[in-house]
């Protein structure tokens, strides 16, 4: 299986509910430093897993509904907890859309799964891997 | 699949038995930055893989039997190598017996595998990863 | 001239005033991975520049006041833009305080110089460097 | 599973045909950070995944045949491109020819898959990762 | 003393002309990771040392005369090595250039010293530092 | 200011005597990832601030007189405490003698300062920085 990785990163505040996140239920904020790798068993003619200057520019733009915001107030996340495995399933079902848009080239036709890894300091980090053809 | 990842670090010394290990046969010693992923296909209703504070909690547990210890008088490792590779085994039991007890809390319940890497450098590290309910 | 250095972390919630700050002047929040290292010419009977141990212990309650919190509604911080260079300053004068009140033990009583960093991504950091008996 | 890491680097020169790779098109070069992890169900006698000692040595001596070259010149590349994904394939293939080799010592007899990973830069990267007794 | 810290990175390709240069001499490349650093004695009023997103964007322009070239061919190049210490002194000249039309704004006006490192690899960086005034 | 910076990494064994160290008062051990930087105002001839290979080369040497050994056993530091502190200052001065040897080449004459910086884990670490021509 070969893999490409692309990083970037996203600043964003938010709180979370539930006793188990301590203090963490008050109004704070995180840098994720985000890391998407995609997978495929093999190579395409011109020796690559996908466009590596397009799947960096397709992250950003899915980043970019998160970055520099308050995450409670985004409609979506209502009723929801944005943990960071959460999160990084939010980036990770945006990608599959902007994959089906296309939005990856002709190249990215055979990625076969995807993984996510939202880096929240030097010490902790989360992940979700799936499939691109729907659930396992 | 979605997982949470911690890290801790852990200093010991220890020797290694057999031609294999060199210079690693005199007593010496190594740092270990300990990563400890779990994994598991769905976010509790908290939306976490499992509580981040009682992990990091249970694997300061786990590494406080190793810690500024010589592992070469440590009964339970008499006639074995404590090598990366297996260090890393040993932690993993180690949290496996904390989740069996109850340790990381009821929503580690459903934590299905947890992966063990211990860093000896910056150019070496080994790793160990199993299913939580027995061997695969 | 010898130093020792400690890393901690703290994640903030803050807006920045400001059209210089971009979409930055909305409110968002930032993990702030932090590294202070201590100076001095000579090292003490111990044979150390500080005890590491209460170093960090002092660093961890210097950050609480920052951590998990939303720095806009923190009164000392009115009329301030929370930037990653302040910040490295309020952290700074917070050990010196900590130090004048001997939180880090008589060894500390040498300490000439503290540099304290802020990694707030993989790409952007900010530090304050100054002199531990006043202005230079 | 277990698993072991080695990391090394290696420093090159090549061109990538292809509208795709745009200004990368011209004669340019790369360092890679190259992390090889051997991965096996069981420990040897020694309790260990591989002799980590060989395995370095083993893993410089095929990135010597790429190091300090322009890869555009060699002969086997010929008609390829040589992106960091196919890279990651060759360095792979040239491990499981020394392993076949016995290169790698009786230790590494059970050895079952190879991962390689190679870091172009602080945001990209890309891997090869297969088994070694063949395809699968 | 503040400072920011801004990374970015830049692929070329060289040859190293002199005994003492081993293999390099022939026609490889690297991947250079480049941090600057900014240092000035006080904050401007925004709070700020530079307005890093500025600083990014000329960073980013000063590399682009680099990125994806051979080095061998640039005129301005000429009869000299362009090793990793030397390349760091390049971008440091080119951020002065900068500074001195006004590409930073109006905030950079009291910036004093200029870091540039260029790390080669996960083993090996180069760095140039001075004073943006002048010779020191 | 000039620099180049090599790393290299030695793994240890020891202990700490006095109270300040609480259990690491304990035979344990350690991973040291040591930086070490070497700064002149010019480049030489070869556009270079000392030769990174023989560098290297002479670190390795001085390494090897401390690698995978019990420092509590090793005379010349008896009576003293191996802190991490101590330990970055004994590899300056190891590279100190060696420079006057003459170890590092002709091109290294105009190295005006070291600086050596010891990892110990991934949130602590300690230097020395001096002259090479003496107490200043």
């Amino acid at each position: 299986m070969y893999s490409v990785m692309v990083r970037d990163h996203v600043m964003i505040a938010h709180s979370l509910k539930g006793e188990v996140f301590g203090p963490a239920q008050r109004l704070h904020g995180a840098t994720y430093v985000v890391d998407v790798e995609f997978k495929r068993s093999d190579l395409n003619a011109d020796g690559i897993v996908v466009d590596i200057g397009r799947a960096a520019e397709v992250l950003r733009r899915v980043l970019t509904g998160l970055n520099y915001r308050n995450l409670d107030e985004i409609p979506a996340f209502a009723g929801r907890n944005t943990t960071t495995e959460y999160l990084a399933r939010i980036v990770f079902d945006g990608l599959i859309v902007a994959m089906g848009r296309g939005d990856f080239g002709s190249e990215a036709d055979a990625v076969e799964r995807i993984r996510v890894t939202l880096h929240e300091s030097h010490i902790a980090s989360a992940s979700f891997e799936g499939g691109v053809s729907g659930p396992e």
